[in-house]
């Protein structure tokens, strides 16, 4: 084999990644509706220090870990900051776990996050796919396969759909000794969160990101928190200084002003909340999404017309496998989703 | 095997990267001297725009990528915006080469770059060492193994040493027909690039940075330069969205007022030819570093007590395998670095 040989098997079996064009409404990649608070970046602005631009900064990001293990820490759990590690996003994270345990069976449940399977193929991966059964995980099958050789993939609030797993369906992953990584790149839109079991269940990686809630999609900060044992080996395989100054520093700003960004949070909850009602009273089959989008489950032609109907409206929604998903925008956006979708079986 | 087991056998083999420790004078990294200029800076600021602060942005950096087929244009050659893809800096760019290629047979030349091993024990990747002969490659050797199913990385001028290979050399790693990555993270400070033999040599990338010359170590920015067949297929397996918003303006602003960086790279070179000439008067044995550093062949024992007195003044400097590597730094940090070495022999 040569390089010309791995070159061109890539340009045939992996999708090149594409970005969507952007339209004036732009709904498809669930971006908070809200600008970054000009207050804050004017802080930002005053603490930004010239002499440290041009230095290799403070690779394992320790301030923000340690302002994080206080973020993520419950009444019944304190985060230690040995158990915390930062990604250039959560989807570093995603794409360096995939590659550090390529050689363990590694299963998703569709529908599910689009870049599982986008950087398994990228990675040259190989992914097994469990759709779920209903909303659910399908036990009966998981309960033979799963094991200590395997590793599970599962946003939750799932992603396209929104909607939270049961618990016992996540105990249940936990107990059989897989690997579970748990995406929680939604959790502030819910408060629904695992992160305090990962002293009990050595076998729990909790993923989250400040892209959502945060209004930092793009200065890639995720992070994740797992045993001290998983972190010390991750922090091993990934790049150092992977994640930049600055976006240390706003990180660390929005944690400590956190306050603006939940009550951002509670009026995306409100405005999910009513289009949820609305769609149904629509009589469209929604799920019950508790992230920042809503999720119309659709046939095939009908998920055509309708995303066809979006784009000539100037709205860019996400057409998935088993529907269309809409991020949930300003109420004014909101508004136009409900007055489209008003017009779509007459 | 289980995930335990992997996270064990990593924790066993891969060293952690550790960073640092920061002592008042610290010309360990190769850092720009000078501080990130204050009225860019204030630019920058202005153009900050809060509404896409919240958005995925740009993943292929359409407006950089642009700036840098221009920057890197030459006289007998144009390059093509399919020619260049952006990194989380150029380590990262490394970092997916070492993966993208692991099935190849992957050289080095010690004394080269330390991150080259560090990522290949990280990915699991094995690499074979040809050690130079003097400061020149083993031809007679690489005569013999070098082929189509090889990778060689090369910094190229060499880091820790600084000092060019000869054209010869270059081009005869070219026509084995072996992928070629050269390394010009330190280009800025000697100006000989092979940039413009991407088009006659389709194993050719060339990457390169913007930590060093132009002072923004600390957001990662980087960048390869190679046939549009190749870069297609590395954006492929590439992290989509890898390189932040404020990042990529960072490095268009740096790019559209470069005659300042220009103007501090000459001060660089200045001072590093008044080091190299003094440390030679004091009998040092110095290479012919072109970079922002220089370096000094020592003997073990000799190499320790070096690297010792330097701690004990305050001063953190690189020490190698093979010797000592000091940044160039501001002049009165390069007058401290002459008094302590004065110092050394007595």
């Amino acid at each position: 084999m040569s390089f010309v040989d791995i070159v061109e098997s890539i340009r045939k079996d992996v999708e090149a990644y594409k970005s969507e064009k952007r339209t004036p409404v732009y709904l498809a990649l669930n971006e908070s509706p809200h600008p970054f608070p000009e207050g804050l970046l004017k802080e930002f602005f005053e603490k930004v220090d010239p002499a440290t631009l041009r230095t290799y900064f403070d690779s394992p990001c320790e301030e923000l870990v340690k302002q994080i293990a206080e973020y993520v820490s419950t009444e019944r759990w304190k985060a230690r900051v040995d158990q915390i590690s930062i990604g250039n996003g959560a989807d570093e994270i995603i794409y360096n776990l995939l590659n550090m345990f390529k050689k363990l069976r590694i299963f998703i449940f569709p529908p599910t996050y689009s870049c599982y399977e986008i950087f398994a193929r990228a990675l040259g991966v190989r992914l097994r796919k469990v759709p779920l059964v209903g909303e659910r995980l399908n036990l009966k099958f998981l309960k033979k396969v799963l094991s200590q050789d395997c590793v599970v993939f599962l946003p939750n609030p799932n992603n396209p759909t929104g909607h939270l797993f049961e618990e016992e369906e996540i105990f249940f992953l936990l107990k059989t000794g897989s690997l579970v990584v748990l995406d929680e790149a939604y959790y502030d839109f819910c408060g629904k969160s695992y992160v305090s079991f990962v002293e009990e269940f050595e076998n729990l990686i909790v993923v989250r990101t400040f892209s959502k809630a945060f209004c930092l999609a793009s200065q890639r900060i995720g992070y994740m928190v797992a045993s001290s044992k998983l972190i010390d080996a991750y922090d091993r395989i990934r790049l150092p200084y992977n994640v930049s100054y600055l976006s240390q520093m706003l990180a660390s700003l929005v944690l400590s002003k956190r306050d603006i960004f939940f009550e951002r949070v509670r009026r995306i909850v409100q405005e999910r909340e009513r289009l949820k009602e609305k769609l149904r009273r629509m009589n469209f089959k929604v799920s019950d999404s508790v992230a920042n989008f809503v999720f119309i489950y659709l046939e095939d032609d009908e998920k055509e017309r309708m995303h066809r109907l979006f784009l000539e409206n100037g709205v860019a929604v996400r057409k998935t496998e088993f529907g269309i998903r809409i991020g949930v925008g300003s109420s004014e956006q909101n508004e136009l989703v409900l007055k489209i979708l008003e017009g779509f079986r007459c």
